[in-house]
C-alpha cells in the first residue's frame, strides 16, 4: 500500500536541503531582535517581515500583525476537512549582556565542531529561532514532495515571549476564533536531560507574592530600643521560617486541595527516566535533595508544590556594619502549584498566615506578582500517541512524557482562551546557555528536530 | 571668698560665645566624616585635622595620630599636679542611608525651630559630633576667663566609633602612659527619657556577626529546580528563626552565663524613674514591647542580653518579580550582652549553631564585627558624686544613675587596658534619630551639656 504522507521522501528531502536550511536560519540569527530593548524595536518589526515572507514563500497567507508592542507574525495553510493544528514559537531573543563573555559577536552564527557535538552558535540559536525553524523546515519539505502544504495549519509565532508577552492575552482573545485549533505544538522546551526526545505534559503553576513588614515608623538604634521594640526582619524570618515544616510540607491549611499523585502510568514512565537527583544537583555544585521527604526527584520538581524564597532586605546591608534596628523588611516569595491547586485560594491563605504573624503594633502589605494554575495535558487525545510515536521512530528512543517545573505561560494562555491542549515538544539540550552568553543549539537538534515534525506531521495526517 | 574656679565667669562666657560655638559645629558636620565607607576616607582624615585645628588653638598639644585604620585626635592641656582627666568622643559619624528619607541634605546642618525644641539638624548633630564639641567649648570659656586650660586633661578623640574601632586597643596598649588618667568623661549617651541629667553607669556589651550562606555555584531558575535544591535564604530564615524562642530567651546554650540580676539599690533607682515602655515605644510608631517574658522594660534594653538581626539580603529584591532561586543569603545580627557574658565564647557557641544547621552541599562563612564586654562602673569613685551634683545644679533636677541598652566599647577598652572607670555623662534625647534619618541634637544639649562640663571642671578642680 503506498504511503500517502510520502515520509520517506519528506525526510530525504530534508536532509538533502539541511545546508540551505541552516543558510536560512543563519539569516534568521543575524536579525538582533531583542524584544525588551526600546533600541531594538526595528530589529523584532524586520524579523517579523523576514518570517512572514518565508511563509508567504511556502504558500501561507502569512501577514505581520501589530500590537501595542511588537507585532505577531500569522500564518494560515489552506482550509481542509483536517482537525486544526496550531503552532507555536517565538522570534525574539534575550538580550546579550554581558556581551564581554561571548565568544564571537552574538549575531554573526557560526557552526562549530565542539566537544558538544556540531553546533550553531548565536544568541536565539536555541531559544527560540532555532527551534522554530524546525517547523518551518518541515513545512517546506512537505510542500516540496506533497506540491501543497499539509491543509489546516494554524502558525502563531510571537515577538514579545522574552519580554513578558503583554500583548499575547488581548491578541489570543481578539483573535479567538482565527487562532482556535484543535491542539497546540509548542517547541520552546528540551529534550529530557539525557538526550532522549520528550513531550512535556504537565507544568507547574507560580503564585508569587511580595510582603513588605513595618515596624517603627524610623529606623532604630539597637542599643536603645533593642530586646524592647520589633524587628521587622525577626518577624520576617520568624514567619518565613513556619512555611514549611521540617519534612519540606507546606504547611498552609488547605495548601495541598487539589494536589494529584501521579498516575501509574506516568510514575512508571519517569521511573523509568533513572533521574539521578544527585548528579542532577552536581552540575550546579550541590548534591542533596531538600524537598518532601519520600517523594522522588523529579515528583520534587514536577509533581509537588513548593515554596520558594527568591528575594529578601532589610536593614543596613551595605559594607561593614551597622547596629540598626530596620523598620522595614521584604520578602519576595513564590510558590510552584501542581494539579488543581488554587492560586487565588492560596495567595488568601498565605496572606492571612502572615497577618496573624504581625504583632498589633507593625503592619504588613502585600503586593501580588502573577498567579497561574498547573497545566496538565490529556495525553489521552490521540495526537499525544502519535507524536510520541513519531519522535520514537525519529530518534531511535522511547520518547518520554516528561514534567516542567517551570511555568510556560502560553500553555495555559491556550487552555484558558482557546480551550486547548498543547503539546510542548522541543530539542534544546540542558547545555543550550540560553539566557546566557555563548548560546547554541546542536545541529542534531535542527536537522532532527525538523524531521521530527515532518514525521509528526504525517502521523496525524 | 572668692570662687578660683570663677565658674559663673566659665557660664557667661560660654551664654555669650553661643552662637560662635554654633558656627563652629556647622562647621564640623558639613565635613561627612563616614567611618564605615571608604569613599569617605579622606573626609574622615579632614574632621581629625579640623578638630586637632580647634584644639592646638586653644592652647592644647593636640595631634592627629595615624593608625592602619583612621586617624586618633590626642590633645593634652598642660601637666600640672592634679588627677589626671581623660576626655572621650568620636568624631566619625554613621552612614546616610536612606538618603532619600532626609528632609534636607544630611551634611548641610541646619538650626530648627521644631516641637522637639529648637535643634541643629545634621548627620552627626548627636552622635557624636555636637556631644564631643561640649567639652570644646567648655574648655574654650575656661581659657577665656582663666587664661589658661585647666590642666592635666588628657582628651582622645576616635574615628573609628561607628565601624566597630578596630585600631583602638592597639593604641591604647601602644600609648597607655600617656593616655592612663583618674578617671574618663566620655560623652556619646543620653539623658533619661524625661530629659532628667543622668551618668550612665553601666552599658550593654556587643557582639557583632556577619553570615553568608552559599548554596548552588550560580542563580538557579526557581522553575527548574525550586523544590530540589537548596534554598540558600531558606536556610538562613530557618536558623535565625530559632535563635530565640517564644519567651524572647535567646537558645544558645550557655548564653546566660554571667548575666546578672540587678543590684536592690539600682533596682529601686530604675523603678524610681517610673519609666513606660509603651509610652517610649510610642514615640517611634509601636507600642508593645517584645522582650523577655517577666521583666520590666528597663531590664530589657539595659539590663538584659538580646539578639537582633541588623540585616539581611539575598536573591532578587529589585523592581517586580524574578523567580530565581539565589546562590547566596547574607545578614549581619549582633547579641547585647550584660553582665560577664563572654563575647568570644558566644560568638563560638552561635558559629557552632549556624554551622550544625547547613547541610553537607552548601557552605557558610562567618564575618566577626567586633566584641566587647558589658561594662559597669564603680560608683563609690567620689567623682560620681561630684558629677552628679553638678549636673543638677545646672539642670535644675536631680541627676540620676542610669543603664545604656547600647555599647560603648570604649568603657570597656579603658578599664581593660588603661584600668580607669569611666563616667558617662551626654546630652542626647531619645528623639534624636541617632543612626537614622534626620539626625538632629537640641540647642539646649548642647548650650547646657557645655555649662555642664564647665561646672565639672569646677567640681572637680
Amino acid at each position: 500500500m503506498a504511503d500517502s504522507t510520502r515520509i520517506d521522501e519528506v525526510l530525504s528531502t530534508l536532509d538533502a536541503e539541511l545546508p540551505q536550511a541552516l543558510e536560512r536560519l543563519k539569516a534568521f540569527l543575524r536579525i538582533p531582535s531583542i524584544s525588551t530593548d526600546p533600541a531594538h524595536r526595528g530589529d523584532v518589526r524586520r524579523a517579523a517581515e523576514w518570517l512572514c515572507a518565508e511563509l508567504a514563500g511556502l504558500g501561507f497567507e502569512a501577514s505581520v500583525r501589530d500590537t501595542p508592542g511588537h507585532p505577531m507574525v500569522v500564518a494560515h495553510s489552506p482550509k481542509g476537512t483536517r482537525r486544526p493544528l496550531l503552532f507555536y514559537g517565538h522570534y525574539d531573543v534575550q538580550p546579550v549582556d554581558p556581551l564581554a563573555l561571548w565568544d564571537r559577536p552574538p549575531f554573526e552564527p557560526e557552526v562549530q565542531d565542539t566537544p558538544e557535538g556540531r553546533v550553531i552558535r548565536a544568541r536565539g540559536a536555541a531559544d527560540d529561532k532555532g527551534q522554530l525553524m524546525t517547523f518551518v523546515e518541515a513545512f517546506r519539505a512537505w510542500k516540496a514532495v506533497h506540491g501543497a502544504l499539509p491543509s489546516d495549519l494554524v502558525l502563531l509565532f510571537e515577538g514579545e515571549e522574552e519580554s513578558g508577552s503583554p500583548s499575547l492575552q488581548p491578541f489570543l482573545r481578539e483573535n479567538a476564533d482565527e487562532l482556535r485549533a484543535g491542539i497546540a505544538m509548542i517547541c520552546d522546551t528540551g529534550m529530557y536531560s539525557d538526550g532522549r526526545p520528550a513531550i512535556t505534559t504537565q507544568l507547574r503553576g507560580l503564585l508569587g507574592e511580595e510582603i513588605v513588614v513595618r515596624a517603627a515608623d524610623r529606623d532604630l538604634h539597637s542599643g536603645s530600643f533593642g530586646g524592647l521594640a520589633a524587628n521587622p526582619v525577626q518577624l520576617l524570618v520568624d514567619l518565613l521560617a513556619t512555611i514549611k515544616d521540617a519534612d519540606g510540607r507546606v504547611t498552609l491549611p488547605g495548601f495541598y486541595d487539589g494536589v494529584e499523585e501521579l498516575s501509574d502510568e506516568l510514575a512508571a514512565d519517569w521511573d523509568a527516566l533513572a533521574f539521578d537527583a544527585g548528579d542532577f544537583l552536581s552540575r550546579v555544585g550541590l548534591r542533596l535533595p531538600i524537598g518532601e521527604t519520600g517523594r522522588t526527584g523529579l515528583e520534587m520538581v514536577w509533581n509537588r508544590p513548593t515554596f520558594e524564597i527568591n528575594g529578601i532586605s532589610g536593614g543596613y546591608t551595605g559594607e561593614g556594619f551597622k547596629t540598626v534596628l530596620p523598620a522595614e523588611a521584604r520578602a519576595k516569595v513564590s510558590f510552584r502549584l501542581t494539579g488543581t491547586q488554587d492560586p487565588q485560594a492560596i495567595r488568601e491563605t498565605f496572606r492571612a498566615h502572615v497577618r496573624a504573624a504581625i504583632p498589633a503594633d507593625c503592619t504588613v502589605a502585600f503586593h501580588g506578582h502573577g498567579a497561574s494554575q498547573a497545566s496538565r495535558m490529556d495525553i489521552r487525545d490521540p495526537a499525544f500517541a502519535a507524536a510520541k510515536q513519531a519522535l520514537s521512530q525519529e530518534w531511535g528512543r522511547e520518547a518520554a512524557h516528561i514534567g516542567a517545573g517551570g511555568s510556560i505561560p502560553i500553555a495555559g494562555d491556550f487552555k484558558a482562551i482557546l480551550g486547548m491542549d498543547s503539546m510542548l515538544i522541543g530539542f534544546g539540550h540542558d547545555d543550550d546557555r540560553i539566557h546566557s552568553p555563548n548560546e547554541k543549539y546542536n545541529l542534531e537538534s535542527f536537522a532532527k528536530g525538523a524531521r521530527s515534525w515532518a514525521r509528526i506531521l504525517a502521523a496525524l495526517a
